[in-house]
């Protein structure tokens, strides 16, 4: 027998409840990448559950995963997937899978195709970034106050041996000013996985222009092999279509520049389905990638 | 706490929502086995997430998989679990671990036992079957008119590196003509994974007649160890009960046949609760097994 | 797009349904742990997954386990995980990685911390406990008259080798007593995994005074390096606070004992969070362990 879950706000209008939830949503995707010499099928599909409370003086707390990732989520001592929180009049402070304070208040560039074609247009934050770098149980602290938002992430030690006092951990600090036609953010972030000495300062910013949303970075690294790195995005939009653009430049000083450009299509079918293709030439691949695809949320 | 999600159909009646889904089912068995030597207990419990929506113009998507094949279907190139699809008035066009278009004409014979016994009641299909021998994402494209079907499958190849040119890929054609007293179907699939010249051509048909549903299929096999299988099953229904028998043969030519033989019984409990025994005498076997258990939807 | 699960109670109150569910809920917890040396951040979030039906004649069945754990629960042979059950006037029989008759009567000690620090309270049961020591899929029978409740535990043997007989199964009664004010329990254990030899004898109970509860348990071992363990906890309550502690010895005769004192406090928030603070010192340990976090039910 089926079952289905119904959106929030339906419910909401049928009963009036409101409570403690498991929030179920899900997304996927399918279609065709060419990998720089012959086209691959590839798809994939994923549940997310969204946990969330109120306790009876009105702090907030919650957690989100995905099921792929609940072994993640559930290990005991190191939350290696996910993110859980609580929230109130303090901020909101969330443990788990965060991202580093930089990422909090910058994001990311936009990326192209269905599949993001190796996710380039990921800006390069040096601790906290998406879990491929985990580095013990992490910490992020955020806090808004009008415009601005103030960002703290923090780990503890990449040892988890208790018979031992763990080395340095990284931390970062992220602020951001928003209004609603550009945005501003700054972030210093202390430490990498294996090098506790490496810095990384990250300027960007991203702003409305017509019909145009432009973003851009700059980060300059210390006592890394990248020294620095800069990029833009720019998404045009025309009803439901969307026209994307980024351009990326990691410099590696005496080593030589690597660049990366994307271009990509979206076009929104309503309902939660996208048709999108993309095109990537990045110095990282030996050849240029290109995909043609949909992508799904349910 | 406690959440608890309801029938579609109760939930459409109540509140006239028809938008995203994410329907969440389940199912269980368990039991004892005989497995030639000493009895065994066998268990287990699963959770299936089924994900649908409609565009704007009417196109339909979703995905299907199991909470316990969640990493599968997530996987960023392959998608080794579950399926994806769209569908729309050209069609079904399905990604992800997908059957071959022989399984979408003619489907298995029906097994026997709470746990299958084996499952020697599925046909032999020489690609897309059950995920057994996943060769790189699949796809299957399925086209209806009238009472005829007809299906496309397609592998990528059994090669996912991009630096290198896929050998061949596996495929498969099928057609099935239905009516509600009988059905026949046939099929050609090409490639095994490991064997690109492996070919099968089978045909296969299902009828009623009166209180018993026939089942039958013909298959020949093209530079395989295995050069014909044929099989048949029987199930006969009174009220609550289903008596079900089958029978096949794997013929290796020189090398001899390969038989199995099964008998089972199931009760229809209602409420999603059936108890079902059974026995299986098999060639593949050293011993010949029996069990008795509950199976359970939910 | 987000969906939403509503509680039981408020969905049957809406809509007057009952019928087959999938109920899913969470729980999580935030924190950090000094581990001697240290202090480390701590967190998990988890889903569980609770499926009931009834068949036509009232038979009650259902599984449970959670989505971290829904590979472990669909094993096709053994049911590593979670657990399957059918109940009725007969009483309930449960499949999977049950608890043993000993547990099942008689539970374990109160524990202290929001991560449990350990889990010493834990009291030790040599089979089908938590499956720490999983042995092939469990059955546990249970069955209520007035305040009696009677329980057997059965494993199928440790070894799944269809070509072989098991070695001697694993097995385990218990009786427990109930009344409000009071309970007590007397269980026999037979087999560890590994050893088939091994006994255990164990009587505990537990009783309220006032806002204080006490639990108490004694445990005698035959042909085990361990030859005795007891131990005792006390909630003590007052409105949102409650006390604890627990205090345990594991006597291995000549080799000496292990003792474990544990101390708590958490303070119900409500809305299913509670902030829980403990510190536990151990023979097991190097160090004395604490920690201080919130837990939370979804």
């Amino acid at each position: 027998m089926k079952k289905i879950l119904l959106a929030t706000s339906i419910l909401a209008a049928t009963t009036g409840f409101a409570a403690a939830e498991v929030a179920v949503s899900g997304n996927g995707r399918m279609g065709v990448v060419y990998d720089g010499n012959d086209v691959q099928f590839s798809a994939r599909a994923r549940v997310q559950f969204d946990l969330s409370a109120e306790s009876d003086s009105g702090l907030s707390f919650g957690a989100s995963f995905r099921a792929d990732n609940a072994a993640g989520a559930a290990g005991n001592t190191n939350m290696g997937a996910g993110t859980i929180w609580v929230s109130g009049a303090f901020g909101k402070l969330a443990m788990g899978d965060v991202v580093s304070a930089g990422e909090a208040a910058l994001g990311d560039l936009s990326g192209v195709g269905y599949t993001g074609l190796g996710d380039y247009s990921d800006i390069p934050y040096i601790n906290g970034d998406d879990g491929n770098d985990f580095d013990g149980t992490g910490a992020l602290y955020s806090y808004s106050a009008g415009a601005i938002g103030f960002h703290v992430g923090l780990t503890d030690g990449s040892d988890d041996n208790p018979a031992t006092v763990d080395a340095d951990a990284s931390y970062s600090i992220g602020v951001a000013y928003d209004t609603d036609a550009y945005s501003v953010a700054l972030a210093y972030l202390s430490g990498t996985p294996g090098n506790d000495t490496a810095e990384e300062i990250i300027l960007g910013g991203s702003g409305s222009f017509g019909a145009a949303k432009v973003k851009a970075y700059y980060a300059d690294f210390s006592n890394m092999a990248i020294e620095k790195s800069f990029g833009l995005s720019v998404d045009y939009g025309m009803d439901a279509t969307t026209l994307t653009a980024f351009a990326r430049r990691d410099d590696f000083g005496a080593a030589g520049d690597m660049d990366t450009f994307g271009l990509g299509v979206a076009y929104d079918l309503g309902g939660g389905a996208k048709v999108k293709a993309g095109v990537v030439d990045s110095d990282y691949n030996a050849d240029t990638v290109a995909d043609l695809g949909i992508t799904m949320s349910f």
